[in-house]
């Protein structure tokens, strides 16, 4: 019991955006989709969701072909974007196209959300703004029944608290009827302690796929004031650093346990300094 | 000397989306605009820019009425919304179209940012991610030369080693160039440092117009290992908190100078903080 990916390639003209992609995504599985600009994130979903075709490999979910099999992608889900609905469209419209197309909707919880965001459903598509498209787009994820959600940036343009509110209705639906979601973001360290899972991907490719414990196992974050904790990480392998009021926290890859100073607090490394080293350029060094 | 925005009000049917607006914007300042998704943040950014009219209230530039007078509206730039380019075209083609339009772009400035963003300038813009589209934006708005730039959103779908570079492009060009930035921004603590003045926009009016400074002193962040925090703020008007490894801070509004106990450090209050409490709703609370 599946969605695997296996051995997916894609290239625009001569140039190659997928190479090998083998991902093996789990039931009920919270995964996050790392990746900088432009290393093939989105692509890959939208070829996971039948709406780009690969060059070559294959998609099976619970070991059967996906591709040109409809009964089976209505079981996978990927947000929309802007430009795949009708101008003119409205709020609640979409809603009920998204019922008439899956089978089904979790309509109590949709109304929930679209009062706790203050989302107006007579509104068109095109009046609404950024923040609020994703809004929207995000309550269509979160209320559709299908097993394998992709979220491709859900929380773009949404201020702090919406964010937060995001992140809460997650885990609410999550935990009431767990299923697959992945959602790919920027925004790391916010979505740090939901994810069960993270794949990252840089240049096409995926480069790891290990869960959130085994990350933030693999060093540590050093934190205290600033003079005690540049004196205490002398020599240790600096991936990034971080003020909070006076005090200093330093992300230390390959943290070997010791004895450590009074005033100095030791904790799980912080992630997204971990993304953003693992996929530096050369020229960003 | 000054972009002075003056009781504008606009209403779609029967809501009220702006209400009497008043800002003086200076030369040669960092502006930060912040409001809740909905707030009225893009209609006011358009209307500045003449993409949408005012029913009341006038714009003026230096004294200038800066509504019906070309030349003067080539002093005032906005990033534009993806719907308002031609769909085949380039990205080359419209950093051409910006400098003839402005009848000028810093090319050098322009070159070397496409180079350190990996911008394909051949690409048509219809096929850039959404975090390209951004950087296409943020590059244009860097190099028109213009006296009074808006850039709403413009680190939307950046990775956070784009979103770092962009920050310090614009440092870098303000330092050679000085001239007005007005950001509207999500990611408010990112900025926090490089602005000198925010604007605050809730329900359509604005609610704050103050610097920085002032707002970081008008309380403050008290950090150290939980228990001992914790203990020390009790009874204080607590507005926030976060979490760094093993320590907390906690953002306090109002807070009395006082002595503090060792292992406690006091720093200059947190803005998303400050902001997310400012524009709660009551139903959030």
């Amino acid at each position: 019991m599946s969605l695997a990916i296996q051995h997916i390639e894609k290239s625009y003209r001569n140039q190659q955006v997928l190479t090998d992609i083998q991902i093996d995504f789990q039931p009920e599985t919270l995964y996050g989709l790392l990746g900088r600009n432009g290393a093939g994130k989105s692509t890959l979903l939208n070829v996971i969701n039948s709406r780009i075709f690969a060059d070559k490999g294959s998609i099976t979910l619970d070991g059967e072909n996906l591709i040109e099999n409809e009964a089976l992608q209505n079981r996978v889900f990927l947000t929309s974007e802007d430009n795949l609905y009708p101008k003119s469209i409205k709020v609640n419209q979409v809603l009920k196209l998204t019922e008439a197309f899956y089978g089904g909707f979790d309509w109590v919880f949709a109304n929930h959300l679209i009062k706790a965001f203050k989302l107006n459903p007579k509104l068109s598509f095109k009046k609404l703004s950024t923040g609020y498209r994703s809004i929207l787009k995000l309550i269509i994820a979160l209320c559709v029944p299908v097993d394998y959600i992709f979220l491709d940036e859900p929380i773009l343009g949404l201020d702090a608290s919406h964010r937060d509110l995001f992140y809460r209705a997650l885990i609410e639906t999550y935990s009431e009827r767990p299923r697959t979601f992945v959602i790919s973001t920027h925004l790391i360290e916010e979505v740090a302690n939901l994810i069960s899972e993270f794949i990252i991907i840089d240049g096409g490719r995926v480069i790891e796929q290990k869960s959130a414990e085994d990350i933030q196992q693999s060093g540590a974050t050093v934190s205290g004031a600033k003079e005690l904790v540049e004196d205490f990480i002398q020599g240790m392998n600096i991936i990034g650093m971080d003020r909070l009021g006076s005090l200093v926290s330093y992300y230390i890859k390959d943290y070997q346990q010791q004895e450590v100073p009074d005033g100095i607090s030791i904790s799980p490394l912080n992630l997204q300094a971990y993304f953003v080293k693992l996929t530096q350029r050369e020229e960003e060094k």
